[in-house]
């Protein structure tokens, strides 16, 4: 049996790349054009996963992703990183002289602000760096190119104008797999929850007392509006371990205890670069 | 003498609002359509302060304002919140059944949500809710909208097709007043500072003890990647005090030692909504 597994944006985006290094074999890739749609995806039966990108290494988090994953009921169950290359795109008939209009993601228009910089283009958001390479190709105009990655070239016959533009090579995007329930096994070793806590001085600093008391390496902490209610936030954490480690548990009891809301997000084999 | 006083976006934006609401009198506004351009106009001898927007109590902090913050040698001097209020505007001979293009800033886009899923507009990123309604109005076409400020209604000569479309009515901005020196004074009861800690087990932890310590009460903790770095950040945090109050001075002394890198951004009086 192949799996059903939802992806962002286009055929020839990023998180299709990371959808199929993660799951090499037997998958059906279902894209859809929003962060949302991904989730809603899930929601049908024969839909087993989902695959979303959550955060780049040089721009930071996609914020959307962190407020849907404490919407929806979905687990993080694991995690993959892509490497980021961008490059110019245009139709076969183009130069750097003819191009007059950029399209791709804002992302990747702040990725590449170096190489911007140096022309007098018009710079115009578009919905994904892939959906910019269809709209070159579909709009056959020497006048425009997109900053998109080299299977979009490939997939949609564009040339590649100017390789690698973006500033920084390390640039990494860390994608999330999403599933229905948690898939907990020994190669676990990285915990991400989500939690609120009572607006007072020092609440915070209490909820994260127990990283200090189990020696718990924390690797991120990243903060998200709770919407109604003005300058609260949901802090999301990922740390070390596995939840069958028996300090991990009472880490995670005596944060509960602590927060006002309390949210496990999954337990997943972190990826390597 | 009227301060020149840069800030964010084109006449009728909200930040030339954030900017009079916090300098009523003698003032020479200077607009600036990129954020890195306001700290850029900084540089002039003859400009006083800048005005940015750093986050939105629905939709989370604007990244690039932190990132620059670290950047530029400017500093926090005050801050006034904008309450958040989005309007559909067209041209005069415009109804909603005409409609078919809305442009607007993405933040506004996810602001309007519930009610931009009522119709099937195509949505089309612009630099901003002032510009958008500027384009509007040099379009003179009345199958386009944007979703702006009464004030851009008033200056551009738009119609208000649809009133208060945000779904969050406590919707507000917070916008920071950025200086060329420090200025502390004893009304002064927010600080924000910025660091980086050691890539180890309760590093972070660690860095926040004192604010326990001393009874300090963090407001606000956000993270920033280390752009060369894969997965380090660099985390602002917003904590209540005053720097000639002892507890603090101590607190900041503890920090800065336990801290990689660490840069005290501001203090200033705290607004209220």
């Amino acid at each position: 049996m192949s799996l059903n597994i939802a992806y962002y944006g286009v055929p020839g985006s990023f998180s299709e790349q990371a959808l199929l290094d993660y799951f090499p074999n037997n998958v059906n890739p279902i894209n859809n054009e929003k962060f949302e749609g991904v989730f809603k995806e899930l929601e049908k039966d024969d839909v087993h996963y989902g695959v979303v990108p959550i955060e780049n290494s040089s721009t930071g988090p996609v914020s959307e992703i962190y407020d849907l994953l404490n919407t929806y009921p979905y687990h993080i169950v694991g995690e993959v990183f892509v490497k980021v290359e961008h490059h110019l795109l245009a139709t076969k008939d183009a130069t750097l002289e003819s191009i007059q209009e950029v399209y791709s993601h804002p992302q990747a228009f702040e990725q590449c602000r170096p190489f911007l910089d140096q022309y007098n283009w018009s710079i115009v958001p578009h919905f994904s760096t892939a959906s910019s390479a269809e709209h070159v190709k579909n709009s056959n105009n020497p006048k425009i190119a997109s900053i998109s990655s080299k299977k979009a070239a490939e997939l949609y016959g564009l040339q590649v104008l100017a390789p690698n533009i973006n500033y920084n090579t390390t640039n990494t995007t860390r994608f999330i797999i999403l599933g229905k329930s948690h898939k907990i096994n020994s190669s676990c070793n990285k915990i991400s929850v989500v939690f609120t806590t009572e607006h007072k001085a020092g609440a915070l600093y209490s909820a994260l007392k127990s990283f200090s008391e189990y020696n718990i390496n924390m690797l991120k902490i990243e903060s998200r509006p709770v919407v109604h209610t003005p300058w609260q936030y949901y802090f999301y954490i990922d740390f070390e371990g596995n939840l069958d480690n028996p300090s991990i548990k009472k880490a995670i009891n005596s944060m509960e205890n602590d927060c006002v809301y309390f949210k496990l997000l999954g337990n997943y084999k972190s990826a390597t670069l």
